[in-house]
């Protein structure tokens, strides 16, 4: 499976307790044995400082959930590109709600992104956004409106014009880009209303993270693709 | 020798080419063999990213570079205090001059390190500062003048009076915390300065990490103690 | 009536429609009568832009909201303390929960107030920080829980020991500082329990600035004193 | 003349001392006499303090250097978008160099700049970030590479194809904007250079506010035009 093959479903590990650490390497486990069950490629996002055991744990698409967009040098406590790099990381989240970054520094990040050939999923938060960093020509846009994240009431019911309209204006500028859909997704109906509006995959957390039995709940959510 | 003997040379691995991924992993195993052959306590602090794999091929006090003052939850892209923890980092700077926080940041932060039993290297830019943060009860408070860090100018010449009384005013307040001075800081005469100034070590990047031989460097770093 | 002269009331503004604009100079008005009838001395914290004609109307103390830590130069959208002296203000409010500040930048603000001889009120979140910054030796330090504010419930209620142990703290370290306190006050009960507990005063906003009648708030708050 | 009729020059105050205040006023009459002497549009940005005084003195478009993404209330210290339209401004630069923002708000401040009828100025540091924000649809898109700010050497010189191809770009997504650029600009050679390259007008800072003779400065940049 290519690592950005489509339908993607990308898991944001965020800061939960049940996605750090041991419990991490525990879910990245259920992760590959979801994908490799139900044939849907499954990507996820750790915390940085759990890349390096779990890349070493699962051969899965493992992202980081953000780099800085510095070079080399003095800036200590910053997420280094070319670190993520050398853990053999495929590729980062860009953009995030919850680490929102400057324009400047966002177009200088895809570009670090394709030196260093690290998959680069950008996320935007509506339509105009989404068409405005098209330009930008990341692999992914992960189009999710902030005032959904979290809710469980998932895009693709509340807005499904955000994502239509989004993969529309997308794909005016580059047909390339593939086009997820996030906030609020958690069941196999929200993924399927998501790939049916044209997005091309879907990118959560809690939904799958506070989960009982979390492997369950990731076939499920791909159970109707 | 315990994570906090002084006197403790502290070498901040920054975001520098020298000091990441496998570089940051030699770095480490010569500053344990130097530590080793000179009887001194030297304590590293590597990006989030590499802390796993250096913690597993050393045995010497592992700092995080940053702590986001966080609890656990939605933050994506945030360095989470517990996952700092899960990989048994010995410790973390906070508030470094190139990742300055908040005052109810600093103060969140602190109290989480010594819930978590991490080592606290509080960085202060002079002696106000230094005096303000003392009654937070860090391990560490190392002061840093930031117009000298990077310059190979050492603060314990171009200003022995910010180390020598911030020391006084530290320790009027709590006579447990260890002071350390920091920028500019690269030869044994640098260090030497600094200890009879009343500090009990230093805090350094580039002058050790840029150094042609690593390890010499830093053996001659603690050749006049 | 001097500018700091206690118990003193000081209303920030905030960016409240009902105290932006005309608006402003409204209650501005209002704060300045309110302030005549009871003998308690007002003081007001406007935004930025409003300041200049607010001081051309009343003759009450006029705070800024924010001063940036930067020098004369170039600061494109910052607010320069030399811009806030120049249109005669007072003061200003510095670390709000709403704009907070690094350490060294509260510390070097501080100093610039001092240099400009304007009044500062420095904001705080708990015991602990009030502590430290007292030695920064403002002129008024109010202790805000943040979680308080904005909710109605005053924080001389809900946690009367943060105030009387700020101003014990505070003043082991300088007398000479007023401590205010703040967060849920709109009631001469919450003032008068304010005073009660050693606080010189109340900082303040929608429990006056939503009131209905903002005047007859006003002479509500200090009816107790 | 219309406040957005070209070719335009705009002055960034920043906080030089020299365009504050006392200054700043004085400043402003320069322009508008520079203005009216030439025939050409000037427009400035003072410092959200100084806007309403000036307002009140001339009758050129008067920006503000900045607006915060907030909507009215708890929000200490911000900019808010509808007080800077209360004291009569005619627009706002956004995303000034010395004053990104991220994506989200750039986004919501220029449509919020519509909303008010304030002239929106977006600032962008290269040819892709311009052509990204060109589907935001703002008055006037200014590119500023931020490595030539203040220096001294002209955009123009510097690096031509940057406003050329500008230009070109943005026009491709809206005919309407009008494409200004900046960084290094002071002689009327620079401004007649930038505009030959498809500019409508500059953008500029310390080569007319540093000056011995504001005012002729401002008639020399407009010389050649």
């Amino acid at each position: 499976m290519s690592k950005t093959e489509t339908p993607i479903i990308i898991l944001n590990y965020k800061t939960y307790m049940e996605s750090t650490g041991k419990n991490a390497i525990q879910l990245s486990k259920y992760v590959q044995e979801a994908s490799q069950e139900t044939g849907v490629n499954m990507a996820i996002a750790p915390q940085a400082v759990d890349l390096y055991p779990i890349i070493n744990e699962v051969d899965i698409p493992v992202y980081s959930q953000h780099m800085d967009a510095v070079s080399p040098g003095g800036h200590t406590g910053s997420t280094l590109p070319e670190a993520i790099k050398q853990v053999n990381a495929s590729g980062t989240l860009i953009n995030h709600s919850e680490k929102r970054m400057t324009l400047a520094d966002i177009d200088a990040i895809v570009e670090k992104a394709k030196e260093l050939d690290l998959v680069s999923v950008l996320c935007t938060n509506n339509v105009k956004t989404s068409a405005a960093v098209a330009s930008f020509n990341p692999d992914f846009i992960a189009i999710e409106p902030p005032e959904l994240i979290g809710t469980g009431i998932p895009v693709s019911k509340a807005d499904p014009d955000v994502v239509s309209n989004s993969v529309d204006e997308i794909h005016k500028i580059n047909k390339d880009i593939s086009v997820l859909c996030g906030a609020g997704i958690s069941t196999g109906e929200d993924v399927k209303a998501a790939l049916e509006l044209g997005s091309e995959g879907v990118l959560l957390a809690s939904g799958i993270i506070k989960a009982e039995d979390q492997k369950q709940a990731l076939i499920d959510l791909v159970s109707l693709i």
